[in-house]
């Protein structure tokens, strides 16, 4: 791996005041993909690719991307939560958009390298990070719609706070009955570009209509609870912890399974199959939906207080967090952060 | 509209062996979107963009796109065609995408002069064309998924051979019943980028097994025929022209309309309606599948000769383009490379 360190290192922001992925630090990884082949990956200072605007990522799309987090613990060691997974995560999505797949030991290699020269950019206060995002992008300068031959893979840091501006108090969150982000067939379970792009016009609607995300159905029956676009969704029904069954059209998330490994050896009842909105309504309205909650790497546990659907606020847990999801934030950053020890074998150490 | 010319012309590639979007012109037409409002249009040389790696385009694929082609007739006139009807769907497509609209005047304007500007790279051979393809992405530096509040709208000049490297002659179909293109609600009748990529796995697939492309079903029921990617779809059966009606999840394509316009005046019997595959197997079978064509800027009528389903190749008349196939194509480039007198209105001179 080469290493160029800058010459001018940037004023670093107020780390009280970060918001989500408006700050990036002085370094990038970058790897290009070229006749067949990864060359090697070098860490740069942080700078614009020279673009060509025929570059076909710039029309079709061909793009995968993953998220996760470093963190400093207490005794000043550098960490990251469950790196193999992403990488691993993201060869899953290179397949399904036709891309190259990565050297997984590697890019985590190349990954705690940029982290430990980067650690001055590591907030420390509770609730914020280091937020990574590695992305893979097609390169090809030429307009015919096939796989490229040409790639960019690169890795940004930045130094975030909360994902949701207030933090942990409960989102609302409107159940979308008009658009839809994926089907079966369909790259839903892949995380690349497109299911973002699609998702932002529901997105906006809901946040005009004062929710701050939306719950989205199947595509097929549009009965099937699935996902919360930047979340997966957990429900608690009568004591039961359920969660979508991983179907092809929802990103398998890795705080979810984190979350629910986390909950099983806690010793709760764990339920991953398909729910309907129609049981998770109905279970309201008997008294048992003790807690929604999202799980995510940018808002790791985020309780929901309120659920509309068609037209109709459902109140969770008095809008309050409930104890379950409570018990999995604990948990979960506790690892993260250093201060729970790690039975699981999540964390990898920067340095 | 600021025109900065360059000081360095390419050298123009031989123009018999063009391909597809492989080469691009010395000037290019940009318009950055800030504060609300589009800013001055500028014809610019071509060049690169730098892109800072964080920009949303690269993670979330806020991007939509164009395609059409200017021509140079007999006597010498540049054209192009039905540029409005382009600016038009483009600002559907940003709707969807919640992106901001275009004064579609000033666009067909910009593209005008620029295209005059580019008058040497419009080859004349027949089936050559001078490719335009407008495009817009999101242009902010940030990481959040929400609308980007900065964007660049930009067109690129190619000029191209034949989209298929056989030109004429009838493709190679293969019907896709495990990929899905698009669903009712999700974002298939826009022209954005991200559904192409979710395209690409299907169609690298269906080129080992040596096919050209696949024949999507909708995401559904699997049941009804949509369109293929690149083209709109067309049957002949037993003398009667189908093409799926624009459900929602099909791209409302310029040669597709314009097509229908002219084997309606010409006193075909034109239908679009939901068409099932199983409805195209039994009329082959019955021996009343006459023609099978696809309609597209890039391709423009592009017969089919076998379509595959469910592992059997159905032939269609001999492998050879049918009448119907011919006279639209032969009506449709006579309008546009100015052999057919224009009763349509369709053509739009750019000196």
């Amino acid at each position: 791996m080469k290493i160029t360190l800058t010459e001018h290192k940037k004023v670093k922001p107020d780390f009280t005041k970060l918001g989500f992925g408006k700050y990036f630090t002085d370094h990038m990884l970058v790897m290009y993909y070229h006749n067949g082949a990864w060359e090697e990956p070098e860490i740069v200072p942080y700078d614009a690719f020279a673009m060509d605007p025929c570059t076909n990522v710039l029309h079709y799309g061909q793009g995968i991307f993953e998220g996760l987090k470093a963190y400093k613990t207490p005794d000043g060691k550098i960490t990251t939560f469950r790196p193999y997974e992403n990488f691993n995560r993201m060869n899953r999505s290179a397949q399904r958009l036709c891309m190259p797949q990565l050297d997984v030991d590697l890019m985590v290699d190349c990954l705690k390298k940029l982290v430990e020269i980067e650690q001055d950019w590591i907030p420390t206060a509770p609730g914020t990070s280091l937020y990574i995002r590695p992305t893979m992008i097609a390169n090809d300068k030429a307009l015919g719609v096939h796989a490229a031959h040409d790639y960019i893979f690169f890795i940004i840091l930045s130094p975030v706070g909360s994902y949701y501006a207030n933090g942990l108090a409960p989102t609302k969150i409107l159940v979308e009955d008009t658009y839809v982000r994926a089907t079966p067939g369909g790259t839903g379970e892949a995380k690349c570009m497109g299911n973002y792009a699609a998702s932002i016009l529901a997105g906006e609607i809901a946040n005009q209509k004062g929710y701050d995300q939306v719950l989205w159905l199947d595509g097929v029956e549009r009965k099937y609870v699935e996902e919360v676009g930047s979340m997966n969704i957990v429900f608690v029904i009568d004591g039961v912890v359920v969660t979508p069954a991983l179907v092809g059209s929802i990103l398998p998330g890795i705080t979810r399974k984190s979350t629910l490994e986390v909950l099983r050896k806690a010793g709760y009842k764990v339920e991953e199959r398909r729910i309907s909105i129609e049981e998770v309504i109905q279970a309201h309205k008997d008294g048992k939906l003790n807690e929604v909650f999202g799980t995510g790497t940018a808002a790791v546990i985020s309780p929901v207080g309120v659920l509309n659907y068609k037209g109709v606020d459902y109140v969770i847990n008095n809008n309050e967090m409930g104890e379950i999801s409570r018990y999995a934030y604990d948990t979960i950053t506790g690892i993260q952060y250093g201060r729970i020890k790690d039975e699981f074998g999540w964390i990898e150490k920067c340095n």
